[in-house]
Parts: structure tokens; sequence; C-alpha cells
């Protein structure tokens, strides 16, 4: 952009709709006897598959609801009480607001009496002074006199095809509840209770009369509770006015509004409040779906109403939930840690319904909203496949169907042969899908991020899918891509143009640049896809999964030249050690030397398809797996693998760029397939838990975080770390 | 709001969502030989009934698309064109965004390279080299190479259900035309041309691959060209960078989008660009209803499409509409202000269709987006019963049927006694519908705005359903809301407690408060209803057209009732005249001196619906308007409702807000009625048409305005200034 803008800019700049760097808060925590440190952050709380959340817990920062996005609004939320002369007494979660200049935008140049209330005093309780609880399914803060507490209900969803119309409705409503509990049972004076929200435009009762009371934004969200005498609906510039000054009306053009509680001296009462989103209409273009709830429920006023009746089973299902977590027997940081991060995998989810009546299945991709990215997606299956294994094959059909694409080799001096099978990125962006056959993200000409990630894309594709069919013992489906399996083994054999195992041809798309893995905002040591520790030992992981299914096709032969591919992959991969140093380094060329974690990822593939041979120190691997395991315990290893100011997992010795959900990935393959033993897990837990609770409270879950300050650095609001499910060896049948 | 907010607070402060204020411009200014001083000012482009937008004009401020609102938004826009060795030119409507920071995010710690364009050079217009054309239609920038237009074709719409389909689509696709014109003719070089916005997020090919080029967002708005070989689409986080560094690759991520025009040398083309909003679902609530074009259109593409196809006839109506103004004899001022003031009004127009498959129509009130507000009905009837007669009528319905209310009478003494029928202020806000008999604006114990205008909404419905019933002949209307005119007669008669014509008494819905007029934001002098000169004209006029209605309802006994009471009410307004200073005090108590305009305001209507006798000074009320006629020459003096600054007229001698769409209402009656003979009339015009163009540049048509400044008081972005179609004397013949 040129100096030349030479016309006038009399106003402040338009705040970026899509910035949301913030000034992060303290560093790294002290030890904390266990406990987590900070109550401070911001959590998701969404209804599954309504791409909708409920945002609270970062203090001083407001919240309030998110439609179609999982950015944190940063409207004011009241939730408190107060007795007559004493103050109002509010959670810290009022962002000041310029209401009473949006009331002057009525009034011309008259004044009107009776807007200032003299006696008007808040109190916000202190951090110190709340305590919080964010477990599985449910969020609580604690202070005198109050419990508030935010409950996401959610287990096993079975294919809505497959679900009687009663319980798709139960399963699909997109809806949470709350529960607010006044204690004035000590007090001999009435207390009224708030919960309210900045934003809320309409009193629940303009078209609940008979059933609820509570606040709402147009079509789109609100929260209701039971019609009930001891319940008040305000509306009103600052919704706290009507504590201060009774005139018991409804400011219909402000934009505050919700709930007064009316407690009676020495009474405790608890309400339970029905929080939802509504979204009508078609709402993807190039392939038109709407949500599957509004197959279900017509307006948000039916959503509510319908929550209220169910509370009882909606709360059960979360408190079993919450039992589940505690009883798991792990430490508070990875409890925490998995509720945090299961609340914005939530978050993420959309279930649309297509214009043949098709379920589309689509996990969003965070602050970037990118639809079903594949690199995302085999993370995420850990997950999936304990609570919606349908969901997993649902997004593998849709990228076969819609997003792979016959690809060629670059190789100009040979006429670019052809690769064979290809798969994209990701399915779109925001919405929109992108067209068949393309990813919203990948570029030609690109050496770095925006490239295409064509070979690992084949992997993912292959090694969900060999998930999904052990799994799920869905041989229909197995059989069905039989075909889709050997396509993928010709293609990934076609790349490897030496026959050494490892990929050596990137995809013709790149056209001059270079195919990149997922790991496409580190540095080199994880940047590009050829000659790639990382992506190699995930080939030989994928050629011992495709050996596997073959011989579940009953295809002896191709099953032992996979397995042969793999045994090439390992030998060569091996040839790359450097015994002085004990490490293998990130990249076979350039004299890169780079030390890695992720060198040890692939293995987890194997392994859960029930390979544990593949992977075992004293198996048909053996060689390979000691290597590897050395290879680990000699990087994880202060100033190396280990941050040398935090404490905390670094995936590359050479980038500060670390990316919390591989961190779970590779802890997870070093604790229980590498079994190394150390007394620093729990350590490692606390610092991993207090980048999510402390220097990335701004965002809920955080992916891309600066080892070193544990700030973050990118894939912010992400579904991703729910791969953290792996640490509870939590079974299908748990959740059924 | 307490001082103990002590929790941190170390982020910037969230831009707050409805505070329209700005910094204004430069004031006053000077003659400029009959022509328009300033061409940077935001004007509205949009499809009728669609309640959406096109904003454009304000020079370094951007514009874009708005849906559901009308302020501007503040996207950068980009169009323009570029020559090899030269710089980009664009017209100066780029306001600088964030957008390489957010390409950022996705980059985590890792540079890449090829992000900056060093031979980058944009040059902007300035604004003396850019001509700007509003005419009644169309609204034309003019540069060096370069015009660009955008049309808003409009014209007499029937009823829907009374249309064939055919017509239907074509008059309610929610859709505007713009055309760009590139002359490359006296060029060697070849020249690309740019027309690209900021928040498009998807090429249109995606879903239009075989008809058309352009960009999108979502399923909301976008725009197209018909595919050509000479287009191409462009999305990336900088639009222009395509033209320093050719890729040809979309970046899908990215969120500023358009269109590429690759002109020849020695070529001039035109390109004519469809730009349209759509919105699926149900979009309001209480009274269900959705977009009446949804019947017609499935989606945003099918609406370009269709656009484009029918480009001709909606061009060709468009210049109609320009010639009927060019040729009206009008001076420029008068020109300009009825060509942005129907801009305006068609961004507010609102046409539903609801669950019973009825017409909802709705004009909402700029800034407020209050619903059908109906002290903005009675002004916007001028322009509608030219151009959709039935949206009168189909507003009085919803009104009687829904937002009407059996009133009482505020006087404790005698026990509140019955007053009859009330009608409420408004409809609902912002597409929620208040419940029935209740007004989103209306509060009790007020004495200011927010109070109740009970009566005055009484005079406004009647007087509103006078004209309709009148110019329409619809006699069945007539006769079926027999009983309404009878009750309103009655209710009127209620509340003039002591016969003397003039209101007395308040609504007991003011519960202490004091009913107030449309004037709610002036000075007392406008403010309160009983006792108030405007409001007892306006009295005056109700009985005359009652009467008038009664006797074409062949109620003789009735209309000579009613012509008594208008005669009783025009000597006691008399009575208050102060001869030896030459005018009627706007409020006859307390000693209230304040000189006011609109005591003339109640004139139109008995001249609109035929009476001229009446309001003649040599009629039958003769003293009455003579004096009323006295009155006006006697405060149209500076200092007193001339503004003695700026020379503009002022309501109110005590107050500085003006409101411009009553200075045009009165201005008529001046002129028109009682043939005011002075030479001001062009000065006038050329200040009134400055406070638009410069002064209230930020907000298109502007109501409430400092007399003296020319500053926005309120009443921004709004549709009432129509009633200039007055100014016209277009005929409903015309557009037809």
């Amino acid at each position: 952009m040129s100096n030349d803008t030479h016309y006038k800019q009399n106003r402040k700049s338009a705040p970026a709709d899509n910035t949301p760097y913030r000034q992060n808060r303290k560093s790294v925590p002290a030890d904390n006897n266990g406990k987590m440190d900070s109550i401070s952050y911001f959590s998701h709380h969404s209804a599954w598959g309504s791409y909708s959340s409920f945002v609270l817990g970062l203090i001083g920062e407001g919240g309030g609801f998110i439609l179609g996005d999982v950015r944190p609004p940063q409207n004011n939320v009241y939730i408190g009480y107060k007795r007559q002369n004493e103050p109002l007494y509010l959670l810290p979660f009022v962002k000041d607001s310029k209401n009473k200049n949006e009331k002057k935008a009525y009034a011309g140049d008259q004044a009107e009496p009776g807007d200032n209330h003299p006696g008007e005093s808040i109190t916000f309780f202190r951090e110190k002074e709340i305590k919080r609880e964010l477990k599985w399914a449910t969020d609580t803060w604690i202070v005198k006199n109050l419990v508030f507490r935010l409950i996401t209900p959610f287990g096993y969803i079975q294919e809505p095809g497959k679900l009687d119309p009663i319980e798709l409705k139960f399963r699909l409503n997109p809806s949470i509840v709350a529960s607010i509990e006044f204690d004035n049972s000590e007090s001999d004076i009435p207390m009224t209770g708030i919960f309210a929200l900045q934003g809320m435009r309409r009193p629940l009762s303009d078209v609940c009369e008979d059933s609820l009371s509570g606040a709402a934004y147009g079509t789109e969200y609100g929260f209701g509770v039971k019609k009930d005498d001891s319940v008040q609906e305000i509306i009103d510039w600052r919704v706290t006015n009507e504590l201060f000054s009774r005139t018991n009306q409804l400011h219909r053009l402000s934009n505050e509004g919700g709930l007064l509680f009316h407690i009676k001296p020495g009474e405790k009462r608890e309400y339970i409040i029905a929080l939802s989103t509504y979204q009508d209409g078609y709402v993807t273009t190039n392939r038109r779906a709407r949500y599957y709830y509004t197959s279900c429920f017509d307006t948000l006023e039916q959503t509510l109403d319908y929550t209220i009746k169910n509370q009882k089973r909606y709360i059960s299902m979360a408190q079993e939930r919450d039992t589940e977590l505690e009883e798991s027997g792990l430490n508070t940081y990875k409890k925490y840690m998995i509720a945090h991060f299961s609340h914005s995998y939530f978050a993420n989810t959309e279930l649309l319904i297509d214009i043949h009546n098709n379920p589309l299945f689509i996990v969003n991709e965070g602050e970037y909203q990118i639809i079903n990215t594949l690199d995302l997606v085999i993370d995420q299956m850990f997950w999936e496949m304990i609570f919606s294994p349908w969901t997993v094959r649902n997004v593998l059909d849709s990228f076969k169907a819609h997003y792979s694409y016959n690809d060629y080799i670059s190789d100009d001096q040979n006429g670019n042969p052809e690769a064979g099978i290809g798969f994209c990125h990701d399915q779109g962006v925001k919405n929109m899908f992108s067209p068949d056959h393309h990813s919203a993200y990948e570029m030609s000409g690109k050496t770095g991020y925006f490239s295409y990630m064509t070979y690992e894309e084949v992997l993912n594709w292959l090694l969900t899918a060999s998930y999904y069919s052990v799994l799920s013992r869905d041989k229909e489906w197995l059989y069905d891509e039989k075909e889709t399996f050997k396509a993928i083994f010709s293609s990934m054999k076609n790349r490897d143009t030496n026959n050494d195992g490892i990929m050596d041809k990137d995809s013709v798309r790149c056209k001059g640049g270079k195919e990149i893995t997922t790991y496409d905002s580190l540095d080199e040591s994880l940047g590009q896809a050829t000659n790639n520790l990382y992506l190699a030992v995930k080939t030989w992981a994928a050629y011992i999964n495709l050996a596997a299914l073959f011989t579940r096709l009953s295809l002896p032969e191709l099953s032992a030249q996979a397995e042969d591919k793999a045994r090439i992959c390992s030998v060569n991969i091996i040839r790359h050690y450097k015994p002085e140093q004990g490490y293998i380094p990130a990249v076979f060329e350039n004299g890169n030397t780079s030390r890695i974690i992720p060198a040890i990822e692939g293995l987890i593939y194997p392994y859960i398809i029930g390979d544990k041979d593949a992977v075992s120190p004293e198996g048909r691997y053996k060689e390979f797996i000691q290597l590897l395991k050395k290879h680990l315990e000699n990087v994880l290893v202060p100033g190396v693998c280990i941050d040398a100011t935090s404490g905390g997992w670094k995936l590359s010795s050479t980038s500060a760029n670390t990316w919390m959900s591989k961190i779970i990935l590779n802890q997870y393959i070093a604790r229980n397939i590498l079994q190394i033993k150390t007394d620093a897990w729990d350590t490692w837990d606390r610092i991993h838990a207090s980048w999510q609770a402390d220097t990335c409270s701004l965002f809920a879950a955080t992916d891309q975080i600066a080892s070193d300050t544990g700030k973050d650095l990118g894939s912010r609001l992400y579904p991703r770390l729910v791969s953290s499910i792996l640490w509870m060896n939590y079974k299908t049948k748990d959740a059924r």
C-alpha cells in the first residue's frame, strides 16, 4: 500500500473483524499443590453439532453467545445478587460498554431525568473469592451465596438416520443448560438475583408467555427459565438499573436483557436455565445444507422449551460424564485439559442436513473456520471413534467423493507421470464449501504454509480409515473402499521414486513450490514433506496399516508388498541415525540437525489398530523402535525438546512454536507405547495446563503455543486437542 | 457503575456495536453557482423491500454491503484500473485494514517470502478529480478513463398477491445493478480494471461456473458479471496483490474478493454488475415471517443470475426515473435531496411474507431499527401513495389488528374513564415484533422521549387512513373501517374533556408521565401533547378529514359533529394568538413563548384529500388560516425560526434541534398552501442540501440536525425524508 492515501481519516480506525491477537497475561505458573493455578480463562459451552457457543470465564472480558463462529464475544454478562441497602454483587464478567451513549442517540438535545442512580453500587467478586471447577460437562463458579453452573450435556450419538425422531430431537437440540443457585437462607432480607446479558433485545415472554421467562436476540439465541412468580424479565440500557430503581418496565429499544430472581428471606433456590441458539435456512454454499436440528425444531423458543422440559435427563447425562472424568485416576491438570479441550471441540462441531436429506458432518478449524481439515480429522478421530464413529465415516466419505483427485508427480524431466489418488487438505471455509477436488487452504508455488499437503493427507485419510474400519468392524465399508486402499498404496509407491520407502516427489499441483506437512507454521524441521523424519515414520505406519487392511480384505499379496515397503522404509530411516549424538535429524538433507519429538508420532497408528508387535521394542521392528525410543530419550532434554525457560514440551529443537495437540499424541506414545519412565509427567502436565488456563486464557483451547512464554501463536479456539481423550483410555462402550 | 471494577483491563475496549456517533466535517457551505458543493457523502443503494444496502460515497471511509441494517459498513471498496508501469488508480473508497495481520495468524513463527510487492503503488483519485452525479435512481462517479455507476431501479409496485409470478420476481428481486466502464481507447497498453470488496470470501464461479464471475460472502451477499474471457476472479488478503504480482490463484482463506477486467489497448468496455443480498429462513419473532423474495428465489446465485439476465429492463426503469426527476424543473439542491432521501427510504423497506402467506410490509426506522413507527408512516405515505398504495393499507391494517388498544384517560379523580381506541407508536424493533397492543418505544412514567404518543398516533392513523381511502378510492376498505373511524372520533372527543377541541388528558398508560408528540427529542415547545399548538392544529385537521370521511360513509350527522369540533378547535387556537407579537405560542400554558414552524403542519391533511377550502385564506376557516400564515411569516425570521448562524430552517425558536423531514412538509405547506412569497427558497435549499451532503455525510439521509452547525443530532440513515416527493407534484399515474 502506497503512502498516497491522501484522503482524510478523521475517524477512529474500524476494528478488524478477524484479528484475535491480544495482549496476554502472566507467564508460566508456580506449582500449586496439584491444583489449577488460574480460574480466569475463556471456555466454550456448546451444544454438539450446532456450531455455536456460550463463552465465559475470562475475568473482566464479558462473554456471551456466538453462532457460526468460535471467537469469544465481549458482551457484558451479569450474574449476581443484591439485598436491600447492600451493593449489587456480580461475578466479574462485565466489560463496561457505551450503552448510555446508545440511549443518547434517541434523545437529540433533550436530557431526560431519572437516568442516574446515585445509590448504584456494584461490587465485583474478586478472583480469590471465586472457586471455579471446570469438569468434563460442567463449569461451575462458586462464591458467597451464589453457585452458577454451565452444563454441557454430551454422550454417544448415533447416526441421525438410525435414531428414532424422539431420541434425535434430544440429541440434536442446539441447547445447553445452566443452573443458578441463590442462598439467602442466612438472611432476613429479601435477595434479588440476576442473570442477564448484553446483546439481548427481547423478552422471551413475548412468544412464550405461558411457559418461559427469559431474553433473546432476534431469532438466533436466547435463554429462558420456567415461568415462575419469583422470576422477572428485564430489558434495559443497563440491565442492572432495575435493581436500583424499580420501574418494572421493559426498555424494548435497549440491548441488555435477562432475569431477576426474587428470593425470600431464609430461602435457598436453584433455577434451571436453558441457553439455545438457532439458525434457520440454508447456511452453506456450493453444497447446500442447513443445520440438522432445523428438522427437529422450528424456532428458538421450541428449543428452549424442550430443554426446560428435558432438563433432568440433560443434567444427569452431564453428571455421568463428570463422574467418569473424575474417576479416571488422572491428575488435576490432565482432567482440566480434557474438560477444556472437549468444550472447544464441541464449539467447532456442526451437523448439517443436505438437500438430499443426508447428514453432513463438519468440524470447523477454530479461529480459521476451515471445514474438516483432514490433518485435524486424524486427531479428532480418537474422540469421534468413541462418541460418534459414523461422523468419522461421514467425513471420510465426503473427502473421497468430493475432495480427492487424480494427482501427478512434479517431475518435468519425466513428463510429470501419474501419481494416483491425492486428498485435499480441507473442504472449504466458513460454511463455504470449495469446488470439488480443491481445498480452501492449498495454493501453488508455495514452500511454506498455504502449500499442498497432498502426500500427508493421503496418509491421513488412510490412517483414519484404517482406525475407523478396524474399530467399528464396519466390514461393508471396508470392502466398499477396497479399490481406494489399493489406489492409496499405489499412489504412495509412485511418490517414492527411489523405492526407499520415503516420499521423494511433490504433487504437480505445487507448481514449483514444495509439499508441506500439517506442521506448516513450524520451521523447516517439520515443514517440508520430502525427506522428512516425521512424515517418513508416519509413512512406515501407513504401510503397516495398509498391510493389515489388505489382510482383512483377503489380499495377501498386497499385504506382503505393503509390509515390505514398511520394512524398506524403516531401514532407510535407521540409516539416518547419528549414533554419536543419538538422534535422527528432522530432515534427511542439507545437513539438517534439528531434533524433533514427532519422530515417534507415526507409532500410534499400528498400535491403535491392534498391531502392538509392530511398535514393540521386542517386535519385528525392534531395531527401529528401540532407535526411536533412544532418539526420544535424547531429545527430551532441557534446551533440546524440553523448553529451557518453561520446562514444557517443544516439538522441535529449532522452533519455539510448539503444538499442544501433538504434545498430547506424542506423550501418549512415549508413555504407553515406548514406556518412557520419568517422574516429570505431572510437572509437564502442570506447565501445559497453565498455558491453556493462563497465558492463552483469552482463547479457550489453543494449539500453537510459544514454548518459552506459553503464549498463543496460532490455532486458537481449536478442536484438535480433543485427542486428549486418549489419556482416559475411554472405550466406545463407556459412552453408549 | 461503581469504581470497584478491580479486574484487569489489559485490552483495548471493544467497539460499541450501536453508536454511530462520529466526528463530522466542515460546516455550512458557500454558494457554488447552483451546484452541489460536496461529492463525499454516504448514500444507500438498495433493492426495495430487501432491508439491505450497498453503501458508498464518503471519501476515505470504505463501504459495502449491509443486510438487516442501514449502518454503513467500513469495508475497503476497490474500483479503479492499472496499466503496466503505471500505479493502480482507485476511487478513494479504501479504508486501510489489518488484512496482512490476519494472514499472519496462519503463519505461527514462520515468515513467508513473496508477501511484499516492492513495485506496488496505489494512487487514489482526489476529490476534485472526481465528478459525482446522484440522480433519482443512479449514482455515478466519473474520473479519467473510468465511469462507475450504481443503479437502483424502482417504480410502481403492485400488491404481491395481485402480481403474476413473472412480474413478482422482477419486482421483488433483492438486487441492484452497477455499471463500470473502462476507457483504454487512447492507450496502446493493456489496462486491467478492478471491482472488489473487503469481506468477500468466495468466488462466485464455485456455484455459477458457467454463467457468472464474481465474489460473495456466504449465502448472504455478493456480486457478479456475465462470464467473459476478459474477466478474472480474485480472492486475496489484499485483493490488489494480483495486479502487482500475477499468480492467478485464489486465496480462499482470505477476505477480499472481486473481479479484474482485462481491457485491450484501444478498447473501451462497459460491464454490468449485479449486486444482490439474500437472507434465508424466518427472520422475525412474535409474528413469524421471511423475506417475500425467498418465495421467488432460492439462493443468492439465482438473484444474481436473474439480475444479469434482466439487466436491460432494470436499467431502463432506472433511466426513466432519472429523467423524470431531471425534468421536474426543481433546483439542483431539491433534486439532490429527493434522490438522496429516496435512496435511504429504500434501504429501510422490508417486505415479508408471514406464515399465512400474507404480505407484511415494514419500513424500519433508520439507525433505531424500529418497525413501522406510526409517526413516520404519515410522512412516508406521500411516497407510498404513489409507488405502493397497498403498503399504506397493509401497515394501517396491521396497526389496527395488532397495535391498537382500548385506552383509558389518566384522571384518577374521575376513576380513569374509558377513552376508546388508542394506537401504538410502532410494532417492534429490529425484526422483533412487540406483543399485540404494545410498542417497543413507549414506557410509563416518562415526560420526555420514550413516553406514550397515544393521541398523536390516533391522529396519525386517521390522517393516513383518510389519505389512503380518498386517493386510492378503495371504498371497500373505507366501509370496512367505518367503525374504526367512529371509534377514533369518539376517542378524540373523550380526550378533550373541556370540549375546546384541544386534547386535555393523557392516556392512563402514562402512569404519572405525560404524553409526548413525534417531536420527542425537541424541547418543551414541541414535546408535550396536551395544550400543544402543533398537535392542536393537527387535531383540527383530523376533525376536518373525519368530517370528509363520514360524508363519504353517508354519515351526515357525524360529519357535521366532526366539522363542529374542527370549528371549536380553530376558535380556541385563535384565542391564544398574541396580536402584539404576531404569533401563537407553542404551548398554551406556563407562559410559554416558543415560536414554532409546525404550527402550520396540520394544514396539509385537509389539502391532500382535496378540501382546499378548509386551508384557504379565503375559505370557511379564513381567520384561522390567515392567522397561521401571519404566524409563519413572523417566525420565519433570522434568530427566531431561521437559524442565525446557518440560515437554515429551525422548527422551534427555543431548540437548535431541527428535523429535515418536517422542514420538507412545512415548506411545502408554506409555499403551496399558504403561498408564502420570498426569494429565499433556493438559498434555503442550498443550506439544507449541504447539511446532508457535507455535515451529515457520514450517515446518508439524516433527520435530526443541529440548525446552527448542520451536524447530525439523531434519526440518522432515516426513511422519513422521502416525503420530499411532495416537491415533485408526482402523480400515482406517473409511476405506473
